[in-house]
């Protein structure tokens, strides 16, 4: 991975001119100005390494190979995806880097390491994929000297498969695709595919509480999980795999969601499922956001919900078009035209559009497509077909990727994600648009604000939303940060939570009081005083400072 | 509810006489032999009440009316509906009874109460429906001078309903039915039935983390429940009903089954479902045990399960066969000699009965029901029709009933329940059924042992054992002991978990430690001390003694 971006060298950025033309009208931005220039590796700015005292005694647990402290690797552990990592890398302040990075192989490893930097007061900042987009992997020292992110990496195997009750062990360290391959060969699939995909490892998935982009139909990282294993300072905690327990509470789900501020988890087994024979992907029109926001409230609740469920907000929808208008030649631009000709004539015109998908058997695609495209067309639904879903499938992980792009150009885009009930899906949804707006016009950056309905429960459903701006040089992390408070206030303020599936990290601690209330910061911490009685897991992620 | 057994007082018993004259021969009842007297209420033994410096203060809170300690009041409060508990009770014993029963009318009366009893040290036992059979409500002084039960039943309550998100936001001491008319007046269901529907409570379901009849299909109580508030000795503690969250571990479960050892829950946000218009419940037999669980596997992982799925195996089956045999006319046995012809024929004979029900809109479950049976059929079942399936709904809250009619013939009845993983079905089936056998033999009283599979998971199931045997007269509890502690050690041993639905209680707690493991009790006792740092909540309960 890139240490100031996204994808491996190499990977070509591929904003179409068209785009650009778009965004510099919508932004407002003036095409003379110079553009930031990305710092080269040489001229990073790196804080102190691990002292010898501690690279020693690391090097005895995973030998010398698996400890290192060379500049490009404590420079790519130096930060997680999100937009302030991303700033600050590319201008080059890596002042937060590790003093070394470890890599175990094995449970027994980390919990020596775990043992060890209890003993020697380190910081330990457990690192799978560093796909985090809420500074869940900064490696922030907290009181301590030192620090050292623990890359799972090499932890990286199917540790068992039970393919009678459709189960899978693995090892913290897999990504996505490791996962999907190895599953694969058995006819088998996970069915968890976030936009960081291709990078982000299932001990990532479950530290967070994930969800992927199927995941209305597979399930959360939670639904997915039955047991792990983890390492922690105070010891060995195991949830067994059961398919269901009243033996009190949960405690599994106190270890999902803990962003490595617990221990570490060095297993999980998950349900796995047969991998689909056939996948199916449309698109729908709708005549606006809240005609497709009860639509889509009318397939959940009816049974018939899709496996995919996105639907773009009129801002989104029409950023889209737009993009989309910029490719394909003249033959697509005269479909194009004779769709939007109907659409508007139908009253979808400046309306939604959905991407819904259905993966299984075949028949059983054919089934469950039929029931959704029956409900979908009674709430107000125009199917627009496979063409635009096949495009979406295909560029389902290209948003990490695209955000370097506009990065290279100087505009800033973030992306955050709340969830609510349906009855207030509306109120909330104007409310963070709302927020992001006047936060961002109010400095001067007028905004592109843009959302969608990512996954759908019978209660409700995340809204995801996307905001871009004009970067103010020189201020890029006040302005983020007055665009970020601004929407996560209102968020707390309207009812929603302050994350669906980000998770807490760094970004989103100030706000975990007003999530949980003062009782269960207190409940957390007890936790962690019993797990990390000295502090040293992940510190300043999750609990809010001073909390 | 009476205290001496199951209902309200005028229920007549009901066991046929055919089905006396099988369990004489299957137990080897002695029928000469005395029955054990059931004590009048005057002569039951009464700890002793509550002083007045703790009556005084418990008034001022709830008022005069809202504190008891008559002794019908305490009596029934002195023990839930477990078998030791029965036996005691019927021997006269309630030297257990809280000093005095409390009816808060409020969450701020119940956090007054709770500031009380914690300042003064007097042990709370929330109550509910009274219903727990794992000694969840008996009330255990343990350190304590004085202890009283705190009868949720006037918050009984509709606190909110939201018909768009489908959810109820209910006080807990609403009961099954008192929810189901409440919800059913607006065309809503919870769907949530378990055998103790008619007098158990949401707080009770919530704090058990139960599962119901028709669970497989509308989801435990874990998963319909969204929000609940909670009063605590160290304040208030509120999880927020959001549709779904990654803002870190998820608090709600650390409540969801604790029991009333953290504190009591006030309100509770749950889903709820548009009413069933209809309902179809069908019998199916299979040629055994494991095809029919090989049958059930395919239904669940196909996508296809039912909302209600059960599976005898060929013990609980011929028991479950002899009894029909003993109702009805010679019509009725006649068609049934008939259809035992039929299933002989089929290679069935000495097989198992499944009974699966659908319920929702007639289409749907039409549509349902259909992929069903495509798959029991393709998976060796032959369908029974549905008037076994109309005889269970109909009989479907009779088992406790049923036991005090057994217990009044000096028969011992109990029910203990577990879930494993599909590939372990079989093995874990065999190692309890075992054991029980084993032990109650062993000490010359001949069990009948049967089991159902009663809830259906992608990757396993749970097994549901009742066991009976002639009463050992004088030694009734070390019997039970002998035979609970066989059973539950065997499902430690065979990688069960301790308790599917029935929750810990005083009887499973001393398998905690083997369920989460040390650390496990640790983080449980972590919470436990920063929500009850005096240790007043239900003591003696879910967690291990000494640990």
């Amino acid at each position: 991975m890139r240490w100031w971006g996204w994808g491996s060298e190499g990977h070509e950025g591929g904003l179409p001119q068209a785009a650009e033309a778009f965004l510099v009208h919508e932004l407002e931005l003036d095409p003379r100005r110079p553009l930031p220039a990305r710092v080269d590796l040489e001229d990073v700015t790196l804080s102190h390494g691990a002292p010898d005292e501690l690279m020693k005694p690391l090097a005895d647990v995973v030998g010398n190979a698996n400890v290192r402290a060379d500049r490009l690797t404590r420079v790519a552990h130096a930060a997680g995806k999100s937009y302030p990592n991303l700033v600050r890398m590319r201008s080059g302040d890596a002042s937060e880097a590790p003093g070394a990075v470890v890599y175990p192989g094995s449970h027994a490893e980390v919990d020596s390491i775990l043992a060890l930097c209890a003993r020697t007061g380190t910081a330990v900042i457990p690192f799978g994929g560093g796909t985090s987009v809420v500074g869940g992997v900064d490696p922030v020292r907290g009181a301590f000297a030192n620090a050292i992110s623990l890359d799972l990496g090499r932890m990286n195997r199917v540790l068992g498969v039970d393919e009678r009750s459709l189960t899978a062990t693995l090892s913290p360290g897999m990504t996505g695709p490791e996962t999907e391959t190895a599953l694969g060969r058995r006819g088998l699939t996970l069915g968890h595919f976030p936009q960081s995909f291709e990078f982000a490892t299932i001990g990532g998935f479950v530290a967070t509480r994930s969800a992927g982009q199927a995941s209305t139909g597979y399930g959360r990282i939670d639904e997915l999980l039955l047991g792990l294993r983890c390492a922690t300072p105070a010891g060995e905690l195991v949830s067994k795999p059961l398919p269901a327990s009243a033996a009190g509470p949960d405690l599994r789900e106190l270890l999902v969601g803990s962003e490595g501020t617990l221990g570490v988890i060095t297993e999980a087994t998950l349900s796995v499922r047969r991998s689909p024979m056939s996948r199916r992907y449309e698109a729908w029109s709708f005549p606006g956001f809240e005609a497709g926001t009860e639509a889509f409230r009318s397939l959940e609740q009816g049974g018939a919900a899709p496996d995919v469920a996105r639907l773009s907000d009129e801002e989104e929808t029409r950023m889209s078009l737009a993009l989309a208008a910029s490719r394909g030649g003249r033959r697509a631009a005269l479909t194009r035209r004779a769709g939007s000709a109907y659409l508007t004539m139908r009253g979808h015109e400046g309306g939604c559009i959905a991407i819904v998908g259905w993966e299984g058997e075949a028949a059983d695609v054919a089934r469950r497509r039929g029931l959704s495209a029956r409900l979908l067309r009674r709430t107000g639904g125009i199917s627009l077909g496979q063409g635009p879903g096949r495009s979406w499938a295909r560029g389902r992980y290209a948003g990490p990727y695209l955000r370097d792009d506009l990065l290279d150009r100087g505009v800033m885009v973030e992306t955050l994600e709340t969830a609510t009930e349906w009855s207030n899906v509306r109120s909330l949804h104007r409310s963070i648009a709302l927020a992001l707006r006047e936060a961002l016009a109010g400095r001067g950056t007028r905004p592109l604000v843009m959302c969608h309905i990512s996954h759908l429960y019978p209660s409700g459903a995340s809204l995801y939303f996307t905001f871009l701006a004009r970067q103010e040089t020189g201020a890029e992390i006040e302005q983020w940060r007055a665009a970020k408070g601004a929407a996560t206030d209102a968020i707390v303020a309207a009812g929603g939570t302050v994350t669906h599936h980000h998770a807490v990290g760094r970004d989103h601690a100030p706000w975990m009081r007003a999530e949980v209330g003062d009782l269960g910061i207190e409940l957390l911490r007890a936790a962690k005083e019993r797990l990390d009685p000295r502090g040293v897991m992940n510190p300043g992620k999750l609990l809010p400072a001073g909390g």
